[in-house]
C-alpha cells in the first residue's frame, strides 16, 4: 500500500462512485496522492492571487519568482535533482536504471496571463512533480532518466521551450514582456543567463519523449462528460495584423456616400472572417481579437483601422485555404468601400502533431484506469509544440468546467486533476517500458 | 476708392475673371481687403504650426495663447475696443449710432483640433475682424453697436459660447481638456475668471443677431462649384456610448459555435448603423468613430466592446426615428449573438435653425456680389448654435477643397475666403439697416 493513500478514504469514495478507475477483484493500480497534489495547487494559487480571484503570476514578476521558488522546493522534496538552466527553466532530474538512454521529459508552466486562473499550466506542472514523487515514494526506478521541466514564460510566447529547441531569437530577447521587463532582463531576474542560451539548446532526437498534462481550456470534455482528452496535435496558429486605410473626415459634414470609412470596412471584414471560417466543415477557428480605429473620436470618421486576424487548425493547408478566401473577401470589401487592406504576417506556429504511439499508450492507460477518452486537437499553444521538434510528444487533457480559461473563473474539478495525474503516471510507465 | 484696394490689381483680376462679383457699368460695391485678410491668415498659421503642415493650436495651449494675442492686436488695430470676458472670450466692440440698440455680433474661433488645419474657425474670425476694419477705414458707423467675438475653445465643446448662453456647467469646468489643463485652469490661463462666469451670461433677446462665416468642412460646395453656402441650421448631434457584453474566452479552444464574441456583434452593429442611416432619404449622417475591444489580444475572443454612436440631422424627430431603428437592430443582433447591448446617452445638441430673414439677407448679399449660393445644413457644430439661444443667427459657408477638414490638408481658396468675407460684410450692412 503506497503511503500516499493515507489521507483519503478510498472505501468511502468507491461506495460513492467517485473512483471509477477502481475495479473490485483486481489489485489497485499505482496512483498519485491526489489530495496532496490538490493541496499544492491551492498553495500555489495563493502566490500572485488577485483580490477578485484567480492569479496574476505574469512571467518575470515578483509573483512568478516566488511561485518558482515554491515549485523548486516541491521538486526537491520529490527527490528531484533541480537545476535552473540558462533560459530560466526549472529542470528536476531523476536517474534511470540506464542513464545512457535519452531522457523522458514531463512538464508544463506556472506563469499565468494577467488575471488568469489557477489551473492553466499549474495542473500539468504540479502533476509532473507528483508523478515523480510517487515514483520516489514507491522506489520505482525508470529505465530512462526522467526530467520534470517547468518551462518559464509560456504565456508570453513559449519562451522557455523555444530556448530549448533553439527557436528563440536574439532579437526577441529585447522585446518587453508583460512584466515590464525585457525577456533578457526577465531571464536574468529568474536566475538564468541570457548570454548562455546555446547551453540550453537541444537537438532533434535528444529526448526519448515529452509528456504534458494540461487543462483543455475548451468546453468539449466538460460538455460531453469525458474524463480524458488525447491530444492529436497542437494546432498551427497564424497571426496577421491587418491595416485598413480609408480617409479620416468630419463625421458631421461628410455625406454618407462620400465616406471612406475604415471602420465600416473593418466591420464587413470581421463578419467575412466569421463567415469564411464557419463555411467549411472542421474544428478550425478564426478570431479578430484586437482592433484600433484612428483617430478614434466619436465625431471623426475613422481613416485607419488596425486589427488582428488569427487562424488556427491542425492542418496548415486548411489555414492557407481559409486565409486565401479571407484575403479575397478583403479585396472585394476594399473595392466597394474605397479602402485599402494590407496584411502583415506577425507570427506563424506550424501545427505540431503528437506521436501516434504515445497517443495509444495514453489511451491504454486511461482505459485501464476506467476513464473515458476522446481524441481532439489542442486549440491552444503549449510548450509541447516546441518539444515536438526534439522528439515524440504526447498531451493529456482534463476537462475545464464551462470551457473557461485565461480567467479567474477557470476551474477543473479535483477528481479530474487526479485522473489526469494518474493517466500521466501510467502513460509514463508504459512509455518507459516501450521507448 | 477705399484705401484697402491699393495692394490688389482689380483690373487684372477682373480681366482674368477672378472677381465674379465685379460687374461693369455699376459702381464697385464696398469690399474687404482680401490680400490683407489672407496675409493675416498666413501669419496666424505660423502660430502652433505642425512640422508636417497644419496647426495644433489646441485651446489653452501656449500656441492658443499666442494666437489669441495675435488676434487681440489685430482687433485693436481694427479700431475695436477689446476686452477679455470672464469666460476668456475676446470681445471687440465698435459703437453704433444708436447704442441703445442691441448689439450685432460676428465671430468664430481660432483654437484648433490637434493636427488641424488653417481655416476652420480662422476664416470666420479673421474675416469678422477684417469686416470691422473695413467699416472703420471707410468711416461707416452702423446703427447697432457691433461686437466681434472670438470664442474660446470651440473645438473642445463650444466652451466660450456655452458660457455666454449659460449652458456651461460648474461640473464641466473640472473636465480635463486636450491641453491637459482642466477647463477651469484653461480659462484662468487665457485671462478669464472661472468664478465670474455669471457676468458673461446673456439672456434670450440680448443680441440683435449673430453672423458667422465658416468653411463648409464638407465637400458639397466644392464639388458642385458653388461660391456660398447659406446655412439652414446646425444639425442636432446625439452621441451615445454603446457597450456590448459578450464573453471573453480563449481564441484557440473555443469552438466557433460556442462563442459570445462581442466584436463580431459590434461588426454587425456598425453595418446596421450604416444601413439604417442610409435607408431613408435625407442628409442625416451616422458614425461609429471610436471602438475599444476588451481584453484586446489577438488570441482572446473579445468579451466586451465599447463604441460610440453619433447621429446628426437638422430634425430632432428624424434622429429619434433613426435611433429607434438602430436600437431595434441592436436587440436583434444581441439575440442571435448571445450578447447584450447597452446604450448610454453621452451628449445631445438639439438642432439650431438659422433665422429665415437673415438667410434671405445673406442670399441677397451674395446675389448682388454675383456669387452662386446653395442652402444647406451645417453638419458640424458651431458657436452659432449657442448664439441661436440668444437671438436670430445666420451662417455663411465657403467651399472646403475636397471637403477635407480637421486635417493639415484642410484648404479653402483665397478667392473663396474673400467672397465669404464680402458676403459677411454686406449681410451685416443689410442686417443693420433692417434689424
Amino acid at each position: 500500500m503506497p503511503i500516499n493513500r493515507r489521507e483519503f478514504n478510498h472505501g468511502l469514495a468507491l461506495s460513492l462512485g467517485l473512483l471509477p478507475f477502481q475495479r473490485f477483484g483486481t489489485p489497485e493500480p499505482l496512483s498519485v496522492n491526489d489530495q496532496r497534489l490538490y493541496g499544492h495547487l491551492l498553495s500555489l494559487a495563493s502566490i500572485g492571487k488577485n483580490p477578485e480571484g484567480g492569479v496574476s503570476r505574469v512571467a518575470y514578476s515578483d509573483a512568478d519568482k516566488l511561485g518558482r521558488k515554491f515549485v523548486l522546493i516541491q521538486m526537491k522534496s520529490a527527490s528531484l535533482d533541480v537545476t535552473i538552466d540558462a533560459a530560466g527553466n526549472l529542470i528536476g532530474r531523476r536517474n534511470g536504471s540506464d542513464n545512457q538512454l535519452k531522457p523522458l521529459l514531463m512538464g508544463s508552466h506556472i506563469d499565468s496571463v494577467p488575471e488568469g486562473g489557477n489551473y492553466d499550466g499549474v495542473v500539468g506542472s504540479l502533476s509532473a512533480i507528483e508523478v515523480a514523487r510517487t515514483l520516489a515514494e514507491n522506489n520505482i526506478t525508470l529505465r530512462h532518466p526522467l526530467e520534470v521541466v517547468i518551462f518559464q514564460n509560456e504565456e508570453g510566447g513559449l519562451i522557455g521551450s523555444r530556448a530549448m529547441d533553439g527557436e528563440l531569437t536574439e532579437k526577441e530577447l529585447d522585446l518587453v514582456s508583460r512584466s515590464g521587463k525585457t525577456i533578457r532582463e526577465g531571464i536574468k531576474f529568474i536566475g538564468g543567463d541570457p548570454d548562455k542560451l546555446n547551453e540550453v539548446r537541444r537537438q532533434k532526437g535528444d529526448i526519448a519523449a515529452y509528456l504534458e498534462l494540461h487543462i483543455e481550456q475548451g468546453g468539449t470534455l466538460d460538455s460531453e462528460k469525458i474524463n480524458i482528452g488525447i491530444v492529436e496535435g497542437i494546432v498551427g496558429i497564424n497571426w496577421w495584423d491587418v491595416t485598413i486605410e480609408g480617409f479620416a473626415n468630419h463625421a458631421g459634414t461628410t455625406a454618407m456616400n462620400n465616406r471612406q470609412d475604415a471602420l465600416l470596412a473593418a466591420a464587413k471584414f470581421i463578419e467575412a472572417v466569421n463567415r469564411v471560417v464557419t463555411s467549411v466543415p472542421g474544428r478550425q477557428v478564426g478570431t479578430v481579437g484586437r482592433i484600433n480605429a484612428f483617430p478614434g473620436a466619436p465625431n471623426v470618421i475613422p481613416g485607419k483601422v488596425v486589427l488582428s486576424l488569427e487562424l488556427r487548425d491542425l492542418d496548415a493547408a486548411k489555414i492557407n485555404l481559409l486565409y486565401g478566401k479571407i484575403y479575397a473577401e478583403a479585396q472585394a470589401i476594399a473595392k466597394t468601400s474605397r479602402t485599402k487592406f494590407d496584411f502583415k504576417e506577425i507570427n506563424v506556429n506550424i501545427p505540431a502533431p503528437t506521436d501516434p504511439r504515445i497517443r495509444s499508450l495514453i489511451a491504454e492507460a486511461a482505459r485501464e484506469l476506467g476513464l473515458s477518452t476522446k481524441s481532439m486537437p489542442s486549440g491552444a499553444g503549449h510548450d509541447a509544440q516546441d518539444m515536438a521538434r526534439l522528439g515524440p510528444v504526447g498531451m493529456i487533457f482534463v476537462p475545464s468546467v464551462g470551457g473557461i480559461s485565461h480567467s479567474p473563473k477557470e476551474f477543473t474539478r479535483p477528481s479530474d486533476i487526479a485522473n489526469g495525474a494518474n493517466v500521466l503516471l501510467h502513460a509514463l510507465l508504459k512509455l518507459d517500458k516501450s521507448a
